[in-house]
């Protein structure tokens, strides 16, 4: 998907939503246990019931690969439902890689050739060779780690650079966003930008006035949606808003997609609202 | 294994060298293609061929993790193999992974519970809550990336960091050695430091001076052994110089075993002449 085919979905469905698949299977309803691939089932009726409030999906590999060989089974099946049920929904292989250029070109073709993945998050620490395989395949995406939602973000990510500057040296994410911009294009990077983190988004938005933003940890993690949509918004939307755990884990009862639709929905709905109040779309 | 562990290993054995285990169908020889399972069968030769050479193995993750389901299952056969025929051996799952804590714990699961890997390679750019989980293994190691030996190293990692001294301000790498050092112990963190930087090890050693090292990229990559022994080693010898290609795929014949002993056997012999020639082995 271009970056205006991905607008282009957005303008039409009012969401700017991921559901992040972090499927534990510690929290996932107890009476799925007992199926023959609860991780599978689980995925797919979330899948099923929030598909009209998303226009992606974002299963996080920590969650499937901690399962061998059986999680990676779960997760096939699941990228290849919702490519199959749902083709225009944009999917996320939530995985963080990032190594030598051989071992990185087997990362990429792992989730943009073998599976059906549109794009992959990636590491940034080692440089453009580590991140370059993952723009190979046209109308694929690799999302490069900018400025994470973590408390150890301050640890690297802050550091201020020594360059140019004394007085306003740039930090470690925006040198990042201000080098790796140039390895690809808008069509086929984004960049991770947490919630919390929101006041950065503006100067964030200095480096990269159009790209796509993946923004994680509104909700469980404590991030304001219209605090990222004041600084973060472009003229086409220009941000992906994921939620995962106030979703998929809205109740652990035989309701939970039901649960799960809900907690979409609203979240659909204040996106609706700001899509409308920014004039991204018009009545 | 603790430091001292590993040192024993070194000392009675007469070698640092690790063995990576890059196992790419498309390079292996293509006599084993007809076999049920082609990754496990090279592994199974590579390992007994060299097992009496090296004091490690490293696994690469991407080569396994491309296959799917399938590759899991080798990698899977793979380690459980080593741990039970050569129980001594340090085994390193190099999957360069790191994400928000709660995500972090799943990886670091996946591979020191779940599997039985000594250790894991992990990249540092989320900071401390990201590589924390990787600690609390007693026993067990992260491996964090500093300065790699690929050309995107100079990217961020050579970045020079505004601090308290502008004639040596210290670069991003250093930073990163200096604070997560703090977050564990010489028993529970190594360092990743590409040979192919080995002039800069001589610094890396002021900020680690007794931490385990794992040097990548002698040989194929172009690095020197000669040299990293130079500024790299401690008086507990504080290396292990992991070699891929030039090891497994010296012949792409029947002959593919005997050709990786006899390379895994020459770079033993270079080892041991260091560990003579600096006296952390006496006669």
């Amino acid at each position: 998907m271009t970056n205006e085919e991905l607008f282009r979905e957005i303008f039409n469905r009012h969401t700017f939503l991921c559901v992040g698949l972090d499927s534990d299977l510690t929290k996932i309803p107890k009476h799925l246990l007992g199926k023959a691939d609860p991780q599978f089932e689980f995925n797919k009726a979330i899948v099923d019931a929030t598909a009209q409030y998303a226009m992606a999906y974002k299963p996080n590999l920590a969650f499937y690969e901690c399962y061998g060989k059986k999680g990676w089974e779960s997760l096939e099946k699941t990228i290849y439902y919702i490519k199959e049920k749902y083709p225009y929904m944009f999917t996320i292989a939530d995985a963080k890689r990032g190594d030598i250029g051989n071992t990185s070109k087997m990362y990429a073709e792992a989730f943009l050739k073998n599976l059906p993945f549109d794009a992959v998050t990636v590491a940034p620490y080692m440089g453009e060779d580590s991140v370059a395989p993952f723009l190979q395949f046209p109308g694929k995406w690799a999302i490069i780690l900018a400025l994470t939602s973590n408390k150890g973000s301050f640890d690297f990510q802050m550091l201020p650079i020594l360059g140019d500057s004394l007085d306003h040296p740039p930090y470690l994410h925006e040198k990042v966003l201000q080098k790796s911009k140039e390895w690809g294009t808008t069509d086929n990077i984004m960049y991770v930008v947490g919630a919390t983190q929101a006041s950065h988004l503006k100067k964030i938005r200095e480096y990269v006035p159009d790209h796509f933003l993946l923004v994680p940890a509104v909700g469980a993690q404590g991030g304001s949606l219209q605090e990222v949509a004041k600084y973060g918004l472009t003229k086409k939307c220009g941000l992906i808003v994921n939620n995962s755990r106030a979703i998929i884990f809205a109740s652990d009862g035989e309701d939970f997609a039901e649960a799960a639709a809900i907690e979409a929905e609203k979240m659909m709905n204040e996106m609706r609202d700001i899509l409308f109040k920014y004039e991204i779309v018009k009545y």
